[in-house]
Formats: structure tokens, C-alpha cells, sequence
């Protein structure tokens, strides 16, 4: 047995997330949440431990429970990157016939971004564009997704059951997420800077565990 | 053309990058970085629109440099999520013939986990150490895989060449940066609740892109 020079709490590995799950609940203290939206506010803080989430996360009306019926209506998830791919819970989300995609590596995709001068972000959301499925977006890295997602529903060429913008960072970041709530789709928004890959998984699987909340 | 209700930055997708770190480095004024260590801190920023980074990371003497010294020498990188292991520049690495690693889906893993009542992070972690090759540990998610290394390490079992410790969380966390930084492990810690796999994989990339800055 190493001798530790630190002490550690003493937390069996099934009571971790439910433990971190009060701690977080106990320092939310009186911070209003909005009724019905707090287990996806409690999920991001988790992720990134920031709570700022708390105050940054944008709903429109009923968002979530629209969200969770295109799920049991068999909702596929779009994502812009391979990251966020990798953290959806994809059996559980398979319980519902969803897959989730991205199509950011394609290589039609890059040629297309290409010889159009966009991003691959761009060029991946007409390709989900094409696809004849209810689709729920999970954009965590490009405001050039939201954007293009914001004009492909301005033309009629998409009707989105679900937006989630949460992309990060510092060029058109704000002004994307800022376009999405302005269009009639619902949405779960970050609004600000903050976001990220892996607050576009956590929100899907929020979502998923509302549902039923058995693990894989 | 659809009009816009937004104002938007008109930045081409070959400088949303270069703009972004431009931002960052306004903002951070006069914020004291340790030399050499600039660009991972504000990758890590980048990441995460999130400044506290400018203060949270820590370095052991020189581990930028080994890192570097590592990765060129052929060095793999373990990381203890899936999602990690998608953020990370893979043919980036491999141009050093370094892989990266991640066996928490190993059904091995599940079941000596399962056995021995620990995580599968523990157990990913002793997985890892009957490699025979140079390796980074890139850890983002679960402080008991830290705990685990720190073990690994008092017991001479593991020599890392480096532990990139940003497990995010509430239970543990803390107290498992403060162990790896107890050890003679070269680390870079992200001090304190906040990390993530997105953090463990962008650190990775800072350093690849130090060494060479062709994106692929």
C-alpha cells in the first residue's frame, strides 16, 4: 500500500458522479435555475467544473422537452466535431434508433469547403442537410455551423428539432449563437464565449439520461 | 443571399485561428506567464473561452522541453477518455511515430475493474504501465486514473515521461494534481476543480504544434 501524502475522500467509483452531483447542488445554492432545466445546467457544471453555465445557458420555450421527443422519436444527433462524437452516449441513444454523425473528416466535405472558401464546418452542414431525418445539432466548436445552420433554415432548407450552440471562442462566437436564438428553432444556447465539444456531449447526454437514466 | 440580424467579423477560415490567439494575447495584458509556456496557455484558453487557465497551469522545471524531447524520441500518449483520444492531432504525433492510447473501452479493463471494486480509470492506468515504450500520460477526466499513476510511481512500476493532469471535477480532483505534484514526474497541472478532455487534448496539441505548426 503507498502511503499517500494527501488525503483522499473515500468515494466508491459508482457514488462519484452522484456525490459531485451534490456538491454541485449544495455551492448552486439559491442561483435560479429554470424549472425543468436544471439536471442539463448541474451535467455542463460537472464537465467543466465552471459555474458559469449556471447563468450562461440559454432555453427556448419547452426546448427540453421537445428535445427529449425527437429522441424517443428516433432524433439523430449532428455534431461538428469528432470530440464531441466520442463523448455522446451512443447506445444509449441507440435506444431510440439515433445515430449521431459527423461529417468533418469527409473528404467530400473538404473538397467542397475548399473550393468554396469555407470552413469544413460550413460545408458538413449542407451535407446534414441532405440527410431525411429529424436531426438534433450539437455544435460545440464552430459559430461557422450555426451560421450556415442559421441560413439553411432562412431558406427552408432545414428544420432543425433541436439547436445546441455551445461553440467556443473569440471570432463570431457571440454573434452565431445570438443569430440561432433569433430563428423560431428551438435551441439550448451558451450564450457568450464559453462552450465547448465537450458541453455540446454533455447537453446530448443529459437529454439521454432525463430519459432513463441507465448508463452503458 | 440571406440577410443577417448580426453583425458578423469577416475573418477567412484559414485566420479565425490566428485572430482568436490574437484576442487572447490582448487580453491578457500584462497577466505573467512562464516562458516557454505561452503557447499552451493559450491553446488552453482557446479551448475553453475560460482565462482562469492563465493561472491554474502549472509546470515542473523543464517539462515543456522534455515533452518536446519526448515526443520527438517516439513517445505515445495515453489519455483516459475516448474523447481525448479524438481531440488529439493523431497524424500530427505519428510524423514522431507516437500513437495514442486510450483503453477504457477494453473489455479487460471493464472486468478487472469490475473485480477489484476500482474505476476503470485505475485499472486503464495498470493497462498502460505493461507497455514497453516512452509515454505521456494526458489525463482530462477521472482523478482516480492520477491516484493510480501516483501509485504506479512510488511502486517503480512507471517511469512517464511527462503527466498532463487536468482531470475536471469535485470529488478528488484537487487532491490527485497535489499527489502527481508530490511525485519527480515532469507534469503540467491544472491546478484545482477545472480540466477536461478537451484541456487534455488541446495541451497535447500545444505541444505537437510547438514542435512543428503544419496543421493536417
Amino acid at each position: 500500500m503507498v502511503k499517500m501524502k494527501v488525503e483522499l475522500e473515500n468515494v466508491k467509483p459508482m457514488e462519484i458522479e452522484g456525490r459531485s452531483f451534490e456538491i454541485i447542488t449544495e455551492e448552486l445554492g439559491d442561483t435560479p435555475l429554470i424549472p425543468g432545466t436544471e439536471l442539463i445546467v448541474k451535467r455542463c457544471i460537472h464537465t467543466s467544473a465552471d459555474f458559469d453555465y449556471a447563468k450562461n445557458l440559454c432555453f427556448s420555450e419547452n426546448a427540453v422537452q421537445r428535445a427529449i421527443e425527437a429522441i424517443k422519436n428516433g432524433a439523430c444527433i449532428v455534431t461538428d466535431t469528432q470530440m464531441a462524437k466520442a463523448g455522446i452516449n451512443k447506445k444509449a441513444l441507440a435506444r431510440y434508433n439515433g445515430e449521431v454523425y459527423c461529417f468533418m473528416s469527409d473528404e467530400d466535405v473538404a473538397e467542397i469547403a475548399k473550393k468554396n472558401g469555407t470552413t469544413r464546418a460550413t460545408a458538413s452542414m449542407d451535407k446534414a442537410a441532405t440527410l431525411e431525418k429529424p436531426l438534433i445539432f450539437a455544435i460545440g466548436n464552430a459559430p461557422t455551423a450555426l451560421v450556415r445552420l442559421y441560413e439553411l433554415i432562412q431558406e427552408q432548407k432545414l428544420k432543425p428539432e433541436l439547436i445546441i450552440g455551445v461553440p467556443v471562442g473569440f471570432v463570431n462566437v457571440v454573434q452565431s449563437k445570438e443569430l440561432i436564438m433569433e430563428t423560431d428553432t428551438p435551441y439550448i444556447i451558451a450564450r457568450g464565449r464559453k462552450g465547448g465539444s465537450n458541453i455540446a456531449a454533455c447537453i446530448c447526454n443529459a437529454l439521454l439520461y432525463m430519459i432513463n437514466n441507465k448508463r452503458d
